[in-house]
């Protein structure tokens, strides 16, 4: 019998921030969850573009020309090959879409690239 | 400038029942509002899996072994070639992620079959 995922249940399973999680698979892509607080590193990612689904807190989506605030209930769509920064003055949850074969720090790499776990 | 898109004044733009809106696209899929209250047909979809994401209301999510009511904040991915029924008592807001190539009423087609359209 297939399960439903409550988004709730999956969150309170771990606590560390920038080190998404996948909690589903549609096709090519992955659902993912993520706890953010401070601020990511510039990265873009080459062929996927990412969702952000803001479902607790004030995400500061920061790009070179500017930044826009998601609130809870809202998303942004960041398309392939643009330049972000993810920022969240406080603890913020986010629910991410995107292609299985994107890495959370894009073609930036470095220290805070992190592997995808399931929970 | 990159815009957010807001679930809320999304779903003020249209009242129809069971027929999907795409408001994004992530790569080839799809993320798309609808709003059900009633039955639906019995379908699957060929090659594409399916998340519903519950906004408001219970999504029951009947399958020929059981069927799954699918509350707020919880998602239910339905698998390819997995026959499936959405049903709703009181009227249900979904957030849908899948293939741009996904058609409501998938291989059943007939009359309940929509054009996705953006809002």
């Amino acid at each position: 019998m297939l399960q439903k995922v409550n988004l709730a249940d999956k969150l309170a399973q771990f606590q560390d921030l920038w080190s998404p999680k996948a909690v589903g698979a549609v096709n090519d892509c992955h659902v993912k969850l993520v706890k953010l607080k401070g601020e990511f590193v510039w990265h873009s990612h080459e062929v996927e573009d990412e969702l952000f689904l803001v479902l607790q807190g004030t995400l500061l989506m920061q790009f070179r020309e500017g930044e826009v605030a998601v609130e809870p209930g809202e998303f942004i769509i960041v398309p392939r090959q643009t330049e972000h920064r993810p920022v969240a003055d406080d603890e913020v949850h986010v629910l991410l879409f995107e292609p299985k074969s994107a890495t959370n720090t894009g073609t930036a790499g470095g220290e805070r690239t992190r592997e995808v776990e399931w929970v």
